[in-house]
């Protein structure tokens, strides 16, 4: 009993200066952050900070991990659930859009501070990032292959799709003008627009 | 003669200062950057450069207002050139991504470290971007208007629009696979995409 408390002590720390991590490398940027800052985010003492986390890139790269596994578990998972292009596209976007809204000062440190990760660290999180691409990617090409979309460079086309999800966690605010689901909806609908899916460039593409 | 060199000096110098601060906040954030990096970068005394720039923040004030200011002539200008709304926004879309594609270190200035700007600054640059987004609004409205363009939320459109280029300036490397032609050129296909230009979602937006 003594210990299941001691571990949920240790997780509950763990997750603190995360969090805090996050939010300092968001607001301040890597370089900009000290340990100082992230300890002092988190409640408590630089010294009980580097019981659990040796360093700031130690934090920057679990963040990174982390955040991208998830991101590229949940469009592994949101392709799944169309069977056409257009419905795997559909899914997909709307959960790539969701993510990058709703989880918009995460997306920011993921996004926007990799060139900070060690060569390794970066090497690993760069193979989750090709990942991502590739599930783009295939849904894109087998579009093309059915002739359901209009695409004469599907690298550029998948770059194009990765970027507007990406620039909306850097002017996303959760309590700003429009929901996570508005900016979702609207992200899909471009997606597949930029594709020139068929039926979906008109108004036909909305609920 | 002597005074006109000595003008020549100051002109470079100052040039010089705001490279190396574009450079050095590109790179390691404003707030990861220091005066001393700024002044080694530009091959100067810390003390050298106070005779041009009072603070950190002066500088990157005056780079955001001169980055804004030039952005936004030159979409004005690419505005003009046509005659209609699809004319127009692939003038200014193929302007707009040219300018984040060629100038992409100090468009990451411009774009991501704005909130470093006193909050007075902020206030007078936030004006160009606001007259930026006036210049996408007016053709997106007109389009709306001429029944070329098939666009529900012409607020979201824009937010669209604006979003997909600024992140040019995030993944863009001029050593890269494509080059500035190419991007912009893909950038204005999708732009026109975006907004559901008539004649213009299949190959026939393609030059």
């Amino acid at each position: 009993m003594a210990r299941a408390t001691a571990a949920e002590a240790t997780t509950t720390s763990s997750e603190r200066i995360l969090a805090a991590a996050t939010s300092a490398f968001a607001e301040l940027g890597f370089r900009g952050t000290t340990t100082r800052d992230i300890a002092a985010r988190a409640g408590m003492s630089p010294t009980a900070m580097y019981v659990h986390h040796r360093s700031k890139e130690e934090l920057l790269y679990a963040i990174s991990l982390v955040g991208h596994q998830r991101l590229l578990a949940a469009i592994q998972e949101a392709s799944a659930q169309g069977v056409t292009p257009t419905q795997r596209l559909g899914s997909v976007a709307l959960t790539f859009g969701a993510w990058h809204a709703e989880r918009n000062v995460q997306a920011r440190v993921v996004n926007y501070e990799l060139l900070a990760l060690t060569p390794e660290h970066y090497g690993e999180v760069a193979q989750l990032r090709h990942g991502i691409d590739t599930v783009f990617r295939s849904i894109v090409a087998a579009g093309v292959a059915t002739g359901e979309f209009d695409v004469d460079d599907v690298s550029m086309a998948c770059v194009s799709l990765a970027s507007l999800g990406v620039d909306i966690s850097r002017w996303f605010r959760s309590d700003g003008e429009w929901s996570t689901e508005q900016v979702a909806a609207h992200y899909r609908d471009n997606a597949l627009r930029i594709v020139g899916a068929r039926g979906q460039a008109g108004s036909a593409a909305r609920e």
